[in-house]
């Protein structure tokens, strides 16, 4: 079927998922595969979501799936809002608060109401790779900042800000995705001083807080509460990702009320009746009795995984040690290319992400993302052994 | 809190919903509201609905809660496509079809994939206000193109095709929103000779078919089998609303890998719970029998509205008589605002939708929108007398 159709130039220049093009590769059973970022099914509490969806039929009725508004379930909002100020020092209300359909949206949406083409912003380097797609499809110019290990290089941003006039900033403090980094306290107080009087707006995305393996740091940078930021939170990585529920945080009221006005014409509204049945969920279960389940056993699988690299890597490759979240970062020699690396692991039937997605015009990067919170312990072991072995051959 | 946040041009071009505007006004249980465009909760088998939930946590387990893939289930997208394989001519496989997050989702990622500002797109005059707002969002020159009787004026579609190069058209050809206008074969035939061999992509949006009072015409424009095509489809009328449930249908690949790529980059993938449930609602029930009673409803309620309105109205004012769908389109003498009627009429305590939102810069118009779905036959009654009221006062 022939086509002349001219696609839009944010099309071309968004980029796809790397880990979305091999899922052919990884999904075959023979493959172990640490690409992915699967939470674990032990962080779907089925039978009792199952219950809670009979509850809400029953309590609500046509409710349930009818149209809704396009800020999301007030109920469910409240709880939200509550579980903020009952941790934190964040005073938050409902009102703070729009329902998303994950987390994703809130980027994609943020880009919308924000980016104009070229227009400058602040992300880390590595970076996620679901924020540089969605910021992608509205043409900024990107500014990777160094990520350290103990969080974003804050006088690579402060000189930034002042040289700049950057759109907004990007970070994700707890364990990020794909380092699994987490940001230190004075990391955060200075990023809060920076962001404190600066018309950059600063976008927390916070997915992994609650996977903390010690007692999770509930220090924001600015928790939506600064004039220009915003918090993004999600219930992918304590419930379920498949019914696509996440939210965005903001005492701005240019920021929600653009963002309302893009989320309605966008989407209307997120599914309702997930939302009723999550609400129902949270106000009749214990939900840190839940998601210390999910930390004890990201826990073992994260410490699993360091044992074996500690054991199977050569000693020249360095790697993070997560506090929590899904995710670990290793750091090749400097002559290895990790893409090479995953031509050679795919045919040893192992799979990672090599780094050069996570960067912003990067390629034969010599880093790699290794998931750990969906194989088990034997797999873990396997896995990094063949990793290794191809690692020493190379090296 | 200040803010000196500057928001993009995109931004500021999205119109707000004028139905959303007037909630408020509308929630009030004393006002009879045909303002909404809400299903009745009839549409929604909520018992089979609820038996569906539990079986498929049953079946599937943790896959009804993980994250899954863009396109969408392709249980659910194979039945897509043997229905519209079993009533129509369209030959339609899986791989046609992308499940998307309510047919919203499908106007606002074909804007972002096909039009650059300022772009020329042809829509209906009066247009679905979804679609105002959806494309707006990427700024194109809005082409409106008269609705006649038995659909959009050919000829100027013929004219505009030839003397622009129109990036899209959409047009609504069963029983419209606004209008409830339903095109005639005629006018799809001169529309599918017309398309044909166009680079201009024709967006045909069908969310009402399936509610014809007779027997639907299955006969599509191009049906996402012309060269530059799609058609959208939805189960928010059928099914639920609340679940955000529709779909996009192309057989072109272009179009269709740019549309999976800023789907990705929007939101991953749709609620895949809900696919889940309602693929085993509808792998388990009789779907033409469910259609039935929606049909026999709303063929009443339109049928008394238009009783109501005959008796109430002076007959300078004209109206459709839909043949199905949702929405009556009524037209005043041409001196009267339907926007001035408006407010006189929520005085008395009786909303409708002034035409002003459906139209492209245009304003102080006489015609209005009433939906009559989510009333009883009094309430029609009551609340056509009261408008009635008001108009032989100004008339």
């Amino acid at each position: 079927m022939q086509s002349s159709i001219c696609l839009t130039s944010r099309s071309h220049n968004t980029p796809t998922s790397f880990v979305r093009e091999i899922l052919k590769v990884t999904q075959n059973k023979e493959v172990i595969s640490f690409a992915g970022g699967l939470p674990n099914p032990i962080s779907f509490p089925q039978d009792e979501l199952a219950n809670s969806m009979q509850e809400v039929v029953r309590k609500y009725g046509s409710n349930v799936f009818q149209y809704s508004t396009t800020q999301g379930l007030l109920e469910l909002r409240e709880w939200i809002a509550n579980r903020y100020n009952q941790f934190s020092s964040l005073d938050l209300t409902a009102g703070d608060i729009i329902i998303t359909s994950g987390s994703q949206q809130s980027l994609d949406l943020l880009g919308k109401i924000l980016i104009e083409k070229g227009d400058e912003i602040i992300l880390e380097e590595p970076a996620y790779l679901g924020a540089i797609q969605a910021f992608s499809q509205y043409e900024p110019t990107f500014l990777p900042v160094k990520l350290k290990d103990d969080g974003i290089d804050t006088e690579q941003v402060e000189e930034l800000l002042e040289s700049h006039s950057c759109k907004l900033a990007y970070v994700v403090p707890n364990f990020q995705n794909p380092t699994g980094i987490e940001y230190s306290l004075e990391v955060r107080k200075k990023l809060r001083s920076l962001f404190e009087c600066s018309d950059t707006v600063l976008v927390e995305d916070d997915p992994y807080g609650e996977l903390s393996f010690g007692d999770p740091v509930r220090e924001y940078i600015a928790g939506g509460c600064l004039p220009n930021s915003v918090l993004l939170g999600s219930f992918s990585k304590t419930l379920s990702p498949g019914i696509r529920l996440g939210f965005l945080i903001t005492k701005n009221q240019t920021i929600q009320n653009a963002f309302l006005k893009a989320k309605q014409a966008s989407d209307l509204h997120s599914n309702i009746f997930s939302q009723y049945m999550i609400y129902e969920y949270l106000s009749k279960h214990d939900f840190d009795k839940h998601i210390v389940k999910i930390r004890e056993l990201y826990q073992k699988q994260s410490a699993c995984m360091v044992r074996a690299m500690e054991h199977y890597f050569p000693k020249e490759v360095s790697f993070t040690k997560p506090n929590g979240g899904m995710f670990l970062w290793a750091t090749l020699p400097e002559h290895m290319s990790s893409m090479k690396l995953f031509d050679q692991a795919i045919l040893e039937k192992v799979a990672f992400v090599p780094g050069d997605p996570f960067y912003i015009n990067v390629q034969e990067t010599n880093t790699l993302r290794l998931n750990y919170t969906n194989s088990s312990e034997e797999i873990i072991i396997e896995g990094i052994k063949r990793i290794g072995k191809i690692i020493l051959k190379e090296i």
